[in-house]
């Protein structure tokens, strides 16, 4: 199953984000990450859906979200075609001697130090999934309290040529 | 009406987000922004809700929370005692002639462009809800295309003393 990802825009009405994200559910679709921000139009919401499945259920849930009336349009975005971003914050164990290794890894990722505890720190990164699994990765050692993450988001890229 | 933020975290299962997102709306919040992505612990996903609502619909809510069975945990996360973050990516028109001015913005704001199209440039930005709204005005100007937001994401500050 490929990661499927999908842009839609909706009215903001209660329940619409449980109705979409109940008919991914009803297609099979198992939601990977969402994410849901206000956008350009104040009353008008869009959520970025990640899900693993098939070209077919993603037709599938293109027709099936055309039901809801708030509904404003779906876009499927195309890897290649398209910037995908993701934020994440992550608490991990900081005790003053090993405060210096983490600052240069922080810097070799060009993240940033948001909150300095007296025996933690907290970083904030952005990039693409992959950039923040490989920082994920290298600071497990250190000890990691808490993540969160924002999910995907993702915009097509602009037109190369007149 | 007050800007409540709840952290969720879930065991990934069929349609839990779904049922997450009914359970905000039974209670009456209006869900403002959501952000699902994956933890520390593979199976687990952590959820990050802004609503708008009163301290007792907040009560209420994480009451009704404790019905779902794959619920592991949740957290109400208090402004002062929290960082919050937010992601987004803007899309300008940027001609070749305006190019330089929206560079000089992006700088001051300490954002990055990650796309420029033959007459389109896109933004990176994070921060606080604020600031990306404080860049989105300075932008508009320009003319936006488009604008995908991820939501907001909270982690609680660490322990200052010992």
């Amino acid at each position: 199953m490929k990661k499927q990802v999908l842009s839609v825009w909706v009215e903001n009405q209660a329940g619409v984000l449980s109705r979409v994200a109940g008919l991914f559910n009803e297609v099979g679709f198992n939601i990977d990450s969402l994410a849901v921000g206000v956008t350009e139009r104040s009353n008008v919401a869009r959520m970025t859906i990640v899900a693993d499945g098939s070209e077919e259920m993603v037709e599938a849930i293109i027709s099936k979200l055309t039901q809801i009336t708030s509904l404003v349009k779906t876009k499927k975005i195309t890897e290649g075609e398209a910037v995908f971003r993701e934020l994440a914050l992550i608490m991990v164990d900081a005790p003053e001697a090993r405060r210096s290794d983490i600052i240069n890894i922080v810097e070799i990722f060009r993240a940033q130090i948001v909150d300095v505890g007296y025996c933690t720190m907290t970083i904030e990164v952005s990039g693409d999934r992959d950039k923040i699994q490989a920082l994920e990765d290298l600071l497990h050692p250190f000890g990691i309290r808490e993540i969160v993450r924002t999910g995907t988001i993702a915009i097509d890229r602009g037109v190369r040529r007149p």
